[in-house]
């Protein structure tokens, strides 16, 4: 493969990084691999100016959840360092996560088929969702015996604590129709067409923002989940005085008076 | 009564514990025996290793918040500790509102008629909630001069900061529907008949995870509402593999590879 | 003016002060005048003794966000205290969300047409919002270069981490219907008739609640969102026996037991 993955398909459109979760025989089964591979694909993104991330599922389906042999292989491993095997591959999982839910770029979920596990949780860390009305989401792990662990703490931050845990409790299964209603996703298409143009809205809005403009926003905004909105006026303040001073200040300003997009706005 | 309650009716089917509030005279006001009560049930289906604990009232309401009477007398009493009686009657009820929201064990809650005060406060404590087309809520505190103390900050935890803010600002008063689109209930159901099949659906889902992974999810999940995901991926890594190694565990993996239901499923 | 305000008209009627910002013919940009009376109109209405606050906009619009020009002048003013201009000006409207969003007072918000930047963040720091059809809400700041820095931290109190950022990455322009499933607004209402009969029905419910009871409830909310709600037991039970002790819950007793109104009804 040109890239060098092995689990993904990877092509920037556009200014836009496409990342394919590419293991259809598996519905995209989360490998060891396929972990890794993703964090690359996002340090890559970042690396190359990419405006956004888009996440999606060869095969009709997102992701399926663990390759549990896969992840039972690595786990009869023996650990060189003192750590359970079990607990630094899930680990590894719940790095993913962190690094997609921390990224200043913008990250799209397109979502159809099963959303299950570790897919729910890669939803849950999205900006954006967007699913196809055949898309159908589940928490196994309760039923397996095991806990949703990396998930977990990445739903109580899309869904809120409340839905979250009544989630949890039930086994999670719901259709798009309720993930729209909880905010798990943020829009319901009909067909394979109709899912594409609302990506290309969602891309096209996300082009119109200045990237270091959104990238400050997401950070402030994810430290204002667990602090009170009135103490980050100085902090705040802060940020805004900077980006007034940016270049991209500048010419945001300059392209309104001129009356023209600004060059963010086509990458 | 066999099992010693003044307040409750407490029976255990196929596992689950049903508790009815039952002073229907009232609408099944709160007084403190009831409270009491209340915490003894719970911590009787913690030790009979239920499976999940029901709450609902008898009569046609749910609940419709402390019972003042009650409550005046036991305020008037002498204080042998220095602690104002009020305080103490009131915190006695947040203790209860604390040992239902921290437990391990699925709280179902089933509403209809008045769910008000403390009922409203027991609600949101509950990980389902399901309603009848007939339930209505509202918070009477504030329009007797008092205040919903207790309960404001479990309404919070369910509705979110700026819905519990706007219901205590407003009285609170919704119906089921509102209720719904809030996340303060999980379904409403027309008759009692769709409202049972609705229970014994969600009863269904819980009986599908394994207890000891649904209780470590819950705490799990409880200490992400105050913590950034990310720095919760040591611990929950640790819960992984836990679970993984545990009875629950093998028993999962084993009764999959088998294509049969795990044990705790008939429980 | 009577009032002495530049950009604001007010007026007290029936015990709620109603505040319109008035330039509309810059859609009500808030210039640093307007940041400053709305300071001293909230402050006026708690030393009033006002049953609550209403923020409505002249003209069609309820704010179109900061006003470029004045703050652009205020901005390059020289320094005398080693703060940026720019971050000072921007603080300063930091301290008048801050100060709305931590009144006991009741505050109310009435959006009509553009509601912008800073517009969309006074209204998400109102316990109550009603739009009308027209509405139409927006985060142009990240379009200019800039961040929406002071705003960010109260849409996350209002929507939630994950909708506040979805809105943030993608410009945040959503009209009334979606302002309204998304909880940023409470009410959705067509033609000025039906708002203000809405408008009539909320401080109908706010007025029978005692001022003192409210005010202490959303004190205790507020520390809700950022605290374990079993940990706030004893303080909620201190509240609570405060009230029981006060006028309020005195007048609010014998009120009940006589059949009337409290006083604070008819304010």
């Amino acid at each position: 493969m040109p890239d060098g993955y092995q689990t993904l398909l990877c092509e920037t459109r556009s200014g836009v990084m496409h990342v394919t979760l590419n293991r259809p025989e598996l519905r995209n089964a989360m490998s060891l691999a396929m972990v890794d591979e993703l964090l690359a694909a996002l340090q890559a993104a970042q690396e190359s100016g990419a405006r956004a991330i888009v996440l999606r599922g060869a095969g009709g389906h997102f992701c399926s959840g663990g390759d549990l042999k896969d992840m039972s292989a690595a786990q009869g491993a023996p650990g060189t360092d003192g750590v359970d095997p079990a607990a630094r591959v899930n680990a590894r999982f719940g790095y993913l996560c962190k690094a997609y839910a921390e990224t200043g770029l913008p990250v799209v979920a397109v979502l159809d088929g099963a959303v299950m596990g570790g897919g729910f949780g890669l939803a849950c860390v999205a900006d954006v969702a967007l699913a196809r009305e055949t898309a159908v989401f589940r928490l196994p792990e309760t039923g397996l015996g095991l806990v949703p662990a990396q998930i977990a703490p990445f739903l109580v931050e899309r869904l809120g604590y409340s839905q979250a845990r009544r989630l949890a409790v039930t086994g999670g299964k719901i259709d798009a129709r309720a993930a729209l209603s909880l905010g798990l996703v943020h829009g319901v298409h009909e067909g394979e067409e109709a899912l594409q143009g609302a990506l290309d809205a969602v891309l096209g809005d996300i082009r119109k923002g200045a990237p270091g403009a959104i990238a400050a926003t997401k950070r402030l905004m994810r430290k204002a989940r667990l602090t009170d909105a009135g103490d980050l006026i100085d902090e705040a303040a802060g940020i805004f005085a900077s980006a007034v001073k940016s270049a991209e200040g500048a010419e945001g300003l300059t392209a309104f008076l001129e009356k023209r997009p600004a060059k963010w706005v086509r990458g």
